[in-house]
């Protein structure tokens, strides 16, 4: 376009018809445009770039700090416990029509990290998360700041294949050797319902376009100590959690590799004996136990996992990635996954487009907008490579054997150590229900005056028929042999008057 | 515990009996504890932290000039295009036994950002979500390294309380006056599916348990500019695609608050009094559209929200919160959103808490975990007010005006302008098939070339029996008069010799 002439063109609004446009004339467009419009200035962006930057720089040395250095340091409180009503006090939560100062919103920065919960910390054994990769966790600083999300190659050119990087190394891993397709979700039940659409899918594809009003009842066969997540999938799903266990017409089986509570693993070669031989889809929650994939001595948990139909995979556990970073995986390789899930939006996923839109990944997923979740673990395993990978996963399951080594437990699967503390006025009481209804209120009382201390996390509860009992899971490098004792000796601590 | 006595007391191991415990000394364990354990050292925790904090400073130099800096700087490009072939020869993508150097992994970080697509850049229209609010980026990067889940009030706290927080605010604006309930999930997708839930739950709660095996077919009205969530969610929940329009019992509505192509709103007062007389559920899907709320001048747009059974809000669109930051918000007050998704996770939902353990928000979720990205919403709020946020609001629209000024299109009545671009050679062509059909080949090319010059980003479809056009959304204040300017020029330059 040649700047000084007046050029004319046309440009046609879709809510007029396409043949009524009209000549715009640019350069006399370009002079006459408004400098307000509904009363906003218009010619120039809004905002302060320098104050901006002040702002984000002061916001990053901060999270230096208090977030990770602070957060990390096993001197410090594992957390600042308050009541929700304490915590409502000290905490100024109100919005307001007007916006606060840079100094103000500082400290609240300071003061969301000081009462958060420190899960980095090396005395933070609650969860099935814990501990900080600093690869990781820049990756997760990035994908924020580069907001985009996973549905179509043109706006997400390198996480996309990133992405595919990772799912491809990981079905290496699972060991299918033919390939398979795969997506990351916001989580481990994600995951999990996203094998029970699969299954459903594989064994009758027009439930996906009329429903299950007219077909035969189904049933997920499951373990009692299999994930949540597959009764809230059957659910949301239309299966009814009543069809979780029993009877019917089966059409898919979940195994548990890792379970919650215990760490226990299902054994995948019989279970896919009898799958195969029925032609049951099986799945494999490995949400937790998966990492052991990573590991040359504790693969074997998972022996069989190559035979199976799918398999979900959280690498914000184990493997220390920031929540979330949840990987589905499926064997299939008739694009199942893409059946299964799609709907063809149009302006999403034009067919018309100048590069192989098989890149475009978004109509695998039940999302639309997907977070470039799988960014975060390639930076960390690139830092680390598989080696490193492999000893945080060994050096977990070792620390977790370490503890037993001092408490009377069995060498436990994986790093859950379940225990219970007997406070020395129990131990006169004779073996029997009186003497388990009291420990029963043991570990709820440790767990509070623990909390309050802010001295460490480590998670109860009750199984089956067996009373409140700590579990403590082991996963971050962070976490020294002192800090394993001290949890022992702080039960005691906190626990021998009750 | 006196440190220096030999004291005893009791563990017990799960996979023992109870009963079968035994007498532990502290004094000596602590003494004779290993310094290895299956060969890892464990008296000290692996990983060196001065080497940690100097990559992470480095990183969030690069974060803060590459990704926030130059991704905002109007003189840069907005994507340095490269195919799927050729990222992969740039980026080294493959992933190794043996970890990197600091210098390469920062390397990987500036390459990763370098061939992103700046989504924050002033000139991307491509998407419902553009610009960069450093609030909310900040707040991300807090969530982040504070990783943890919003199952939980123990794990939470602080994210707990301001999720609550602002699930009330956004209440009070959806005229909702009597409270109601909330949650945030992974994206909108989530929470219209959260929606086609509930409606059935509310309809027929014995499906949750027995699934749909025994019931009447089940139907969901919507419009055919609806998103495509619906229909997925209609597929995931055993309702069928084909049972999301037409004939049977309907359960329930779904209007939609600014569409996805046009940015068009259902008149929701009459969908609303029709639903209120057949006692439908009526869901907003107010994903885009919701933004809108916090405009005086615009919220009529949603005129007759308060009478809804639920809404599906984003705010990482208009409201520039980094992906994701998606809320579901429900009018009813009997705990639908608990009953409907609870499983009672044990592990988790442990009643004898010594807290309020109606802060466990978990069980309303469908997932496990669940990120706290109400968090990065909440400090943006603090730091700009509502005022400010309803400046963004208004000012976007009425950016977008502006583009109408100069075009021939009707004031949009939101945000998305649309549009064909005519190049001269069409000009002389009848209206007719042979004219329309040569139109729809403008976009895709005129698409093409941006991409590769990297100048600007803005989304095209066909809709309907339309050919191919362009659709501009306009999101953020970064955005100045001569943006918009530049898109038309721009075009005018790629396109006229087509």
């Amino acid at each position: 376009m040649k700047k000084n002439k007046v050029i004319t063109f046309l440009f046609a609004g879709l809510n007029s018809h396409e043949h009524q446009n009209h000549e715009v004339d640019l350069k006399h467009q370009a002079k006459c445009s408004p400098t307000f419009m509904d009363n906003f200035a218009v010619n120039s962006p809004t905002g302060e770039m320098n104050a901006t930057e002040s702002f984000i720089h002061h916001a990053m040395e901060i999270i230096l700090e208090d977030a990770v250095k602070k957060a990390t340091d096993v001197r410090e409180k594992v957390c600042e416990w308050r009541s929700p009503e304490q915590l409502k006090e000290l905490l100024d939560l109100e919005l307001r029509d007007k916006g606060e100062s840079e100094s103000r919103v500082l400290q609240y920065c300071r003061d969301a990290i000081k009462y958060s919960v420190k899960t980095t910390h090396p005395r933070f054994f609650n969860q099935l998360y814990a501990g900080m990769d600093p690869y990781s966790m820049v990756g997760s600083f990035i994908t924020e700041a580069i907001t985009t999300s996973l549905y179509t190659y043109e706006v997400a050119p390198v996480f996309t294949l990133m992405e595919d990087t990772l799912l491809r190394k990981m079905i290496e891993m699972i060991g299918w050797d033919e390939g398979g397709d795969g997506i990351f979700n916001p989580g481990g039940s994600m995951s999990n319902m996203y094998a029970v659409n699969l299954a459903r899918y594989r064994y009758c594809p027009d439930i996906k376009e009329v429903g299950l009003f007219a077909a035969k009842r189904l049933v997920i066969l499951t373990s009692q100590e299999g994930h949540y997540s597959i009764s809230k999938g059957a659910a949301l799903l239309g299966i009814g959690t009543k069809n979780v266990y029993i009877g019917a017409v089966p059409f898919m089986v979940n195994a548990t590799a890792g379970t919650t509570v215990l760490g226990a693993f299902d054994p995948i070669e019989e279970i896919a004996d009898i799958c195969e031989k029925y032609n049951l889809w099986l799945h494999v929650d490995a949400c937790w136990g998966g990492a052991a994939l990573m590991s040359k001595k504790h693969k074997h948990l998972l022996k069989g996992i190559h035979r199976v139909n799918s398999v979900a995979w959280n690498l914000h556990k184990m493997l220390m990635v920031p929540l979330q970073c949840s990987a589905f995986l499926v064997r299939d390789k008739t694009s199942l996954l893409q059946h299964c899930h799609s709907a063809r939006a149009t302006y999403l996923f034009q067919q018309d487009k100048f590069y192989d839109v098989s890149y475009d990944t978004g109509d695998k997923s039940v999302q639309c907008g997907r977070k470039p979740d799988a960014f975060k673990f390639w930076l960390m395993w690139k830092a680390l490579g598989t080696t490193q990978l492999e000893q945080i996963v060994d050096r977990a399951i070792a620390m977790a054997r370490l503890v037993c080594a001092n408490v009377p437990v069995m060498d436990p699967e994986y790093s859950n150590v379940c225990f219970w503390y007997i406070p020395p006025s129990l131990r006169s009481v004779p073996h029997g229900p009186e003497r388990w209804k009291k420990l029963h209120t043991v570990a709820p009382v440790v767990k509070e005056r623990m909390m309050k201390k802010g001295s460490m996390m480590i998670g109860y509860q009750a199984h089956g028929d067996k009373p409140n009992f700590f579990r403590m899971v082991v996963i971050s490098p962070q976490v020294s042999r002192e800090d394993l004792n001290f949890v022992l000796d702080e039960i005691h601590n906190l626990g021998q008057d009750l």
